[in-house]
């Protein structure tokens, strides 16, 4: 379960440097959760032939994450806007309410 | 000019994916500022041979910049963040103003 959420967030962010096949197989193994058997069938090949893909693809994905570190950098800074979130609630009052739902709404811009 | 800092950004980002020596000669050229000729003589190699590695180099961030778009992601959260900045002195008081310093430390982070 944790290996999806991870390869569903890793073919978000670096999934266009895959090739479309590539892309596609992983799609249907990660987030639309079909099995090995199912993709071989729509795909007209292998069971084998896609699990190497995804295996192979899995490789790439995170040899991008272990150079560019986005899948990181995004969990690291979820605890940072809670942490600010924590920080903006302490500080609101009735006068100042309406600049802190703005500051909010920024750093969900941030956060993406 | 322009095109330095944004090919010195996009080799501090995606740097790592090039080649150890892909690199060291895009940032003698673009870090350090060492002509073409002069990266040639200390890499024992043509002028020629330069400019080529050079320009594929370019084409390779470029690359990752238009699939991934950290450059301009990173370029629009300066605003961003400048924008939360006016925000938050808006509502700073001898009161906050601790909280406010410490918000302000966080958003840093989330910027870098």
């Amino acid at each position: 379960m944790e290996n999806i959420i991870k390869y569903s967030f890793l073919l978000d962010i670096y999934g266009n440097l895959l090739t479309k096949k590539q892309l596609d197989i992983m799609k249907y193994y990660f987030e639309d959760n079909l099995s090995l058997s199912e993709i071989a069938k729509n795909e007209n090949t292998s069971r084998q032939a896609v699990f190497d893909m995804i295996k192979r693809g899995e490789k790439i994905l995170n040899k991008y994450e272990d150079n560019l570190s986005l899948f990181s950098i995004h969990l690291e800074n979820k605890k940072i806007i809670d942490k600010i979130f924590e920080n903006l609630e302490k500080i609101e009052t009735d006068e100042n309410i309406i600049t802190i739902e703005e500051i909010k709404k920024l750093i969900k811009i941030l956060g993406r």
